[in-house]
């Protein structure tokens, strides 16, 4: 396995390669590789012939009093990972390599970029869309796989891609849980054993309201109000959002449609969880 | 001769072509042709294998209350003009095709694009770096060529470029004057026959500013100051900006540089004029 710390070197890999006709996956990370990631970069080995794994912890991505300092590093276990699952490159660029000076561009997607997420992080979805850009433009991927778990994100790349005609297919796999049902993320490491028991409940509200609508409720603030409930039976959770919305333009749905995404986030201390989950609704026999 | 519609059919010429390891060269206009995109044609054709222009108004470079309802089309004679330099494809994708349902991405270089031309046209230069991203990844070009008058553009575009990795060598050709010293422009159609002799007006301000920096004045404010009073004798124009820069940032300078750009924008009537120009100065023998 080559890593790669030069955005010019990557891309003289990549466009070498291309011009040989073969298939470059990229898989997108900011390291602290966990199980969804090893399930990410296994789906891209078998669709492309060359795969590479971006590490890079994203600053721009990070508000001004989110954890970029204390962000969970381990680059020795992550290129280990990377080696044992036949990854080509690990593309590991600078900080100062993706941001020189005189840096300044930024792309926006204002309408998904808003929303959830986007509320509470204003910045965040524009440091990503720049970032996947960038990265897309370094490495001239045909394919590019994200984790469903950031679900507005896929959204947003998914957008990005059609509207700036960046010509990589976007492959979205779905979130890996614990064995008993939390999302699995890197941040989870900042919970306490307490927390790490109680964090589940997200997970437990998200089913509660996909079973509401599997058993016919259609009304989409009843929905709301059953998750929530889940909630609140947990005291040492706090809500930022919870919501059932279009899944390919993330608005919220007054009456559930046959595809939607329960949307939830939540804090728990000093930590912020979230997780989503697709639901399809089974057409009524008459 | 080609002419291509669809960005799709665009792309797929273009990457059957990049396998072949043809080298593409695009020359963005907006249509309307004239000596100026001639010469851009000409310096494109002998850079290049395979010469895209594209015509396309972009409507999202336009304000509210500017000319994109009444901005100068001639698709017969742009076609006419292609074909007789030897352009491979005329690429006139429609507005829909552009920006269809959902479209909502835009690209920002808030420090480039907030000055000058962008004090008086605030959406302008997002306009411009949405539409030449969208160009560049549906045409996949190796070299874009652009024309000298447009030199914020081109500054945004090289920074462009460069921020987001698009790989594409971003190629500036000096401007094309009438015979009096007037930038060709599109819109120079507009100007009534009193208002285009007096148009040349502001291109004897910048020769009076460059002049004077040959001459050893030093100080940015004199030479601003001299330009200042070429357009003042004529009082059917008014300035918008008349400043001397840092050719690479566009920040105006208080001492000249060994390199300099001469910027100015006036208003005669109905009518916006920009020109500019590069002045080296001659290293001084002690």
């Amino acid at each position: 396995m080559k890593i790669i710390r030069s955005p010019g070197a990557m891309t003289a890999w990549s466009e070498g390669l291309r011009r040989e006709r073969v298939r470059i996956g990229l898989v997108p990370t900011m390291g602290a590789l966990h199980e969804g990631h090893r399930a990410l970069i296994r789906a891209a080995r078998l669709r492309c012939d060359a795969l590479v794994v971006s590490i890079f912890v994203n600053p721009t991505q990070f508000g001004p009093r989110e954890d970029l300092t204390k962000y969970p590093r381990s680059i020795s276990r992550d290129r280990a990972l990377c080696k044992r699952e036949g990854v080509d490159v690990c593309f590991e660029p600078s900080v100062q390599a993706m941001y020189p000076k005189g840096f300044q561009t930024t792309v926006n997607l204002p309408a998904i970029a808003r929303r959830w997420e986007g509320e509470v992080r204003s910045h965040h979805f524009s440091g990503v869309a720049t970032v996947v850009s960038k990265l897309f433009g370094m490495v001239r991927p045909q394919i590019a796989l994200f984790g469903q778990k950031d679900f507005q994100q896929s959204v947003l790349v998914h957008q990005l891609v059609k509207d700036l005609n960046l010509g990589v297919t976007v492959i979205v796999r779905s979130t890996v849980r614990e064995r008993d049902g939390l999302a699995m993320s890197s941040r989870n490491v900042y919970l306490t054993p307490d927390d790490r028991i109680r964090a589940v409940t997200l997970y437990r509200s998200l089913r509660a309201g996909a079973e509401a609508i599997r058993n016919g409720v259609s009304d989409g603030k009843s929905v709301q109000a059953m998750m929530r409930q889940v909630i609140k039976a947990e005291p040492a959770l706090t809500i930022d959002y919870l919501a059932v919305c279009n899944p390919y333009t993330l608005e919220p749905l007054s009456t559930v449609t046959p595809r939607v995404v329960l949307l939830g986030a939540v804090r728990l201390g000093p930590v912020r969880l979230i997780d989503n989950l697709l639901v399809t609704v089974p057409r009524q026999r008459s």
